[in-house]
Order: C-alpha cells, then structure tokens, then sequence
C-alpha cells in the first residue's frame, strides 16, 4: 500500500481509481473535533503543501478512545478510503485503521499549543516553528525561490561554483570579519576568517569559463541587532564575462521575474495565506516584479530629487553621500512607489574593484532597492585594466600585496566582466512581507544568539 | 550582432542560416600556429564546453602584427564568419576582425605556461587552475552533479532547507570543530563553531515536512593530511520521514544513478577526457552506478570474510572494530569488486542518534563504500523514542542539557525517520578518477592552507 502526500490526494482528477481502495497517509494533528455520536474529525497536515485533509474516524475504530485523546501536534498514520466531501468540494479520508506514531503525553507543557503565538516566542523554539501553518509556507517559497535560482542560471548555462567559506582575504576591503580558529591555535598557519562574499573567487572563475554563480552562505560580524541584518545569510552571486552595466540589469530583472513566476505558479495557497495575515488582498507586490517594474535611474538624479523634497535637511543631501535607509524608504514607497535601480553611485562610497566611468567620478554600478526592504542587489562592472586596479587598492588603502592572486587575473588575458549579489533572505521578506529577516531563514544567527 | 558561445557554435545543425552572417566569439587562446604565407591558425576556449575552436586569421586584417604575438591565456574578442572545415567535420572561424582584450605582457613570468603543470603547483595557483583543460571538466561536472542532485529531489518532493553554518551543538558527539570568534569576543555570548553536519537540524523540519534535505558546506578541524579530507567539504544531506532502511537504500542508489547518467549525457567530452588522461578506455565505473551496481551486505558478514583472509591478522579482527581503510580497499578493490552498502554496524562505533535494531548490539544503518574512494555515504533510521534516546546520549557521555531541544522533537508528536549524508567531493573523485580530494572543490582548504 502506497503512502500518499496530501498534495498528491489534492491532486487527484480520478476519484474513481480509488474507489475501494485503502491507501496510507501521515501526518500531525492540526485539529480535532468529537462529536457526541461517536465520529471524530481530525485535520492533519504533513508539509506537502499548506491545506490539511480531514479524516474521518468512526467510534468502531479499535482504538477510539485513545483517538479522541490526542492533541495537536501529534503524529499519526492512517489507512483508509479518500472520499469527497460534495459540499466542500475536497477530499476527505475516511479511516479504517489508525497507529499513533507519536504522543505528546502532556500537552499543556508543548510550547506550540493551538493559541496565537508571537514570532518572537517562535524564534527561540526555531526547532517547532516549522510546525506551524506559516513556517511551513515560507519554508516552500524559499525552497521553490532557491531551486528556481538555480534553474533559472543553469538554464542560461551558467556553471555553479562553490566559492571557499574560510578564506584569508577581505573581498570587501574593510568588513568586520568572524575569525575561524581550533584550539585557539592557527590552525591554518595565518589569520583566516568566514567569508562575506565569494566574488573574488567567482572572478578567477570568470576568466575561463565566462559564466559563474554560485549561492552559498555569506557571513558579518557587525553588531547589528535590526529587522533587516542578519550574522550568517545566503547569497546568490554571479559573475559574467564581457558584460556591459545593461546586461547585468537585464539578468536581475529577468532573474526576480523568473523566481516571481514560479512561486506564485508552485506556492499560490502559500502566498495567499501570508496576504491573509497582512491583511492585503492584492498580490501586486510580486505582480510588479514579475512583469519587471523596475524604475532605473542615475545616482545624481536621486540626489536631485533629495534635494528639493523639504521633509530632508537641505545641507545633508549633497553629491557623495550614500542613500540612507530613510531615503531610500522616501523613494521607494512615496515618491517612486516602485523598485529603484539606482546606477552610477560615487567611487568613493564603493568598493575598490568596481570599474570608475568615464567622469572619473563615479562606478558602474547598480543598487536594486526595494519598497519596504531596502537594497535586494547589488552589482557592478568590475575594473578589468591592472594599472587602474592598482590606483583603486591605493586609494582604498588596501594591502596590495594580499591581493596579488586577484591582481594575476588582470595581469594575464584579462577580460571585460561584471557581477551582482542578490540577498535570498531579503528577497523572501519582500515575497511574504514577513518583516523580520530572522523569520525567513531557518535557524537566524545574529549578535548574542547562535543556538541550534 | 550576437555573441555565440563555443557550445552553442558546435551544436549548430544548419549551417546555412549563418551564411554571411558575422558572430562574434570570445575566449582565451589555447594555441597558436602561423604559417610562413601569412594565416594564423588560433585555437581559443571559452570555458562553454571542452573543445576549443578554430579561428584563421589571415594577414590582411590591420592589426595582424600583433596578433601572431599573442601567446596561450591571452583573451580576443573575434568577430568573423563560421565556416564547416569539411575533412575535420567541425566548425571554423573565419576571421574580419580580431579585438585584443587582455595581453600577457611578460609570457615567461605566466606560471600556466603550455608544458606539463603537477596538480600539486596547480594548487598553489588556485586562482589560475580553472583555466587548464583538465579544471574546466571538473568543474562542468561538478556543476552538473550539483544541480541535478537538488533537481532529483525537488523531483521527488523534498524541500531545500538551509542549515546553519554557526552552530553551539555538535551533531556527532565528539567531533573536532572550528571555533567562530570575533575580536577574540564571544560575538555569540555562547561559544559558537562551524558545524560539522546540519542533520539535526534538518530532523527539526522532517518532523512537520516529511522529505527534506540541504546541500551545503561543512567543516572538520581534524588534522588530516590525506588526498580524501578537506577541512571544509560541500555534502548533501537528506531526511525523510516514516521510512524504512530499504528507502535511505533506494533513495542513495537512484539519486546516484540519476545524477551518474546526467554527467554523462552533459558531459561525455569532459568525461573522455579525464579517462584518456588516466590510459582508461572505458567508463565502466560509472556505468556500474548508472545501473545500480551495489552488493548490500551486513557488517557481520564482512568481519567473517575478513577473518578467513590470511592476508590480514587474525587477532585483529572481531565483531566491533571499525572497518578501516585498508579493509575497505580490500572488499570493493579485490574481493568484491564492486561497491558495498554496509549494513547494521555494532552501535559502540556509530554516533549517538542511530536506531539500535532488535538485537540491541546493532544500529540501523548504512555506509555505502566505493573502489578506490571509500565512504560516499552514511546513512541511517533515527532513534525516535525519547527514553531510547536518552539512554545513547547518557552511553555516548554526552550533555543532555545540550541536546535538549532535539529532544524535544522525539516528546511531542515524534515520527519514524531517517537519511544520509553524501559527501559532494568524494563521488566527484570517483566520477573523474581524480585522485587527490584537494582538486575537486575549486579552492581546497586544508591544515595549514587556507589562501584564497
């Protein structure tokens, strides 16, 4: 006898093939319902897929009384017949035979009782989250997000690299890195840390194989306790060779559009579910993406815009600054309402590879900044020509020795390329619009809390 | 005017509809041939696929003498016309314009030059190694293996959960594990390490999900200096509820077969490749996989055969020891031939969540060994009854307190369960006949290295 998924009964066109035919399902209790007469309703669900399914469970059941003593969260495996309910229009198993898998012998201690739990309480029970109806919908858009990423680039023929986690180089220039140690010994023979991005490895990738990516877990050591940050997250990162800023544009708007798609074709009821709980009853936040509303625009136009609004002090907003937070909410969500692409920012608020324009002034670069997130992506050309690499380490008063091997890529064949990092976690809090970054993640690791 | 990559030029089927039409290719130059009449022969690679193509180059293109100075790794951007060279049976470029995108200013000081490179100087130069032959089919058949192993089991139902890298728990009891720190603080207010295997955790979302897995990094701070470790090493992991050891068996051995018949569809070229470097004419290892070519046997019948082995010592062997590397070279090299799934091993060597069977002396569980490689997978059924559990946390000497909320999952609606771990690297080192673990991940990181 086959086990079945509730997202395979669900799916089920031809009842009749299971007429009189028993067949297996499992799953946890969600809720239960005794009525006087001897017939009990139970809703199990199994992770399948957000819906429960309904079993039946008639008092000449041999173990009945037990039955009617289980509580939430308990396990179950059942044998019966897959009827439909006309008037619900769904399927309903009607039992012939019930095994209790799993107890809870005293419900009242179960830290996820039926009542409304805050998603504070849940982050400290990180292991039973999953057990609630939405943790369970996020947990399938982020897989269908993930997977999808990867399809989308393999697709594209791009190739998946693993970019090393322990690394001895700052990618970034000047990020507070965590140090990897054993025994308080060196056990790598120098100061070696967890990497905050792979790019630097993709590139030496991208000189041979002109079209990389890889997700992977990204790591920062800043103490920074907000809704939007995170110690350890995951990151895609592409790289491609002989690229222009448009086609870097183009593969992230295409990019969030394909994942969009599919999590909304593979995750309907799951999305539908979190609208639900934000009251919202539009979809046009993932509509919007889908079909590629983005606003692209320069940086120094954004500071013109800045400028004239009164509710901003006149003297802070001058050419040069970066887009804080409060700007980029003022953008975003009322004087945009949309997803910016904000291009060309100043050299000197940007990393040391990026590639300086013609005006010597700026980089070719891109933000992607999302209403109610803040930055999803960043990307940028890289700077490909050795002597202007080396101006770029000086001025960022990096040790040019310590990147030599990167400085190799430069001096031996190289080649036009450019890059982006898209922010999975932030990415999913926009899908779902769950506000805080440590809900969409399963186990969130951030200052003063690693458990788990 | 389109860029076409060298594998989308071979695949071509219908030359005429490129008749007079200009592409434009780019690549590094592989090598160089000039004729005294004034044409050059240039094969260039683009890392699409192994083959090289052929640009000719004729003198009569302005910038010729500076392109016969070209030398191997330097980077072209060609536009031309693709022409069929009818006695090769292959595609041609023929060249109108050539543009110079990266030189090689000095060719002697390039460490990849055209002559033989040992692997081990190929990983001193990390960074430069994906632009040899042999690096670029590793790494296409890494990719190829990756993906397909998140596709099989989206195939099949099972969700991506992201595991965490920063852990406080050790999931196997004793290991050896890196510690994480920031400015010599306990960033985490408890002491933190890089996780040695996400399993526990991932039982956490089996108990709610059903099919789970996650592929991601792991690490060991073991002082091993062999060609089969790594301190930081990539594994899928797998957890599936309501099974039976007969599923973790079926599920290893088909996810590997299907993965084994995807490299070889995509990456046959790359797969000859490394086979003629190894004087091997066939690729029977890897069909054996593709056709599911394992003896499944108990570990009490292995210790029998060993123990009629005159090569071995007799005292040494009994019921209880670990089946060394020596042992298992003997079963999968010479008396099977074959590999091994490995059933049931005493419970005293096995870690502390594996279901004891029947017999009380043995677990239920898996290790399926390769020729030549070793352990590619571990695998077993779960303990899931709570005062079970804890007598093999109190035999194991473990902290209770510490294994608590894994607890927790086997007191409140607890479910048989079970999976393995896959290690990424090793079954590309038995796919490649690559020899030394350090040249299958792109940047190795082992005691006392950690560039890059």
């Amino acid at each position: 006898m086959k086990i079945l998924s509730i997202s395979e009964i669900l799916k089920i066109k031809n009842i009749k093939k299971f007429k009189n035919k028993n067949i297996i399902i499992i799953g946890w209790i969600k809720t239960q319902r005794h009525s006087k007469i001897g017939i009990s309703f139970i809703d199990i669900n199994d992770g399948s897929c957000i819906n429960n399914i309904q079993i039946i469970i008639k008092k000449n059941i041999k173990n009945y009384s037990k039955i009617i003593k289980l509580t939430s969260g308990c396990s179950i495996k059942i044998k019966g017949l897959i009827i439909k309910n006309k008037k619900k229009k769904n399927y309903e198993i009607n039992a012939n035979h019930i095994k209790i898998l799993g107890n809870i012998k005293n419900p009242k201690k179960y830290p996820l009782s039926p009542k409304y739990h805050s998603l504070e309480f849940l982050r400290k029970i990180s292991h039973l989250r999953p057990r609630t109806t939405l943790f369970g919908a996020i947990t399938r858009i982020r897989n269908t997000f993930i997977f999808n990423l990867h399809k989308y680039l393999q697709k594209k023929k791009f190739l998946l690299i693993n970019t090393p986690i322990i690394t001895s180089l700052d990618t970034e220039g000047h990020s507070k890195m965590f140090v990897v140690k054993y025994n308080n010994n060196n056990f790598f023979n120098k100061k070696s840390y967890l990497s905050v991005s792979g790019q630097l490895n993709l590139e030496s990738y991208v000189c041979s194989l002109s079209k990389v990516y890889n997700i992977g877990p990204i790591f920062r050591a800043e103490n920074s306790n907000t809704k939007k940050h995170l110690s350890e997250f995951w990151m895609l990162e592409t790289e491609l060779a002989f690229c222009k800023l448009k086609e870097i544009i183009n593969l992230s708007k295409n990019i969030l559009s394909y994942c969009s798609k599919k999590i909304l074709k593979n995750n309907k009821k799951d999305i539908y579910h979190l609208m639900n709980l934000n009251n919202l009853n539009n979809i046009n936040h993932i509509k919007n993406i889908i079909k590629k509303k983005f606003i692209e625009i320069d940086y120094y136009e954004i500071i013109n815009i800045l400028k004239k609004e009164k509710i901003f002090k006149k003297n802070n907003i001058k050419w040069g600054i970066n887009i804080s937070t409060e700007y980029e909410k003022f953008l975003t969500e009322k004087y945009f309402k949309s997803a910016l692409i904000i291009k060309n920012y100043p050299k000197n608020i940007k990393p040391f590879y990026m590639k300086i324009n013609k005006d010597k002034k700026t980089v070719s670069c891109i933000d992607i900044i999302f209403p109610n997130i803040g930055e999803i992506i960043g990307g940028s050309l890289r700077e490909n020509k050795i002597n202007k690499l080396d101006k770029n380490i000086k001025r960022n008063k990096l040790n040019k020795e310590k990147y030599n091997w990167y400085r190799d890529l430069r001096k031996y064949g190289t080649i036009p390329h450019g890059g982006f990092g898209l922010g999975i976690e932030r990415f999913i809090m926009y899908i779902t619009k769950i506000k805080n970054i440590r809900d969409v993640i399963p186990f969130p690791k951030y200052p003063n809390y690693s458990n788990f």
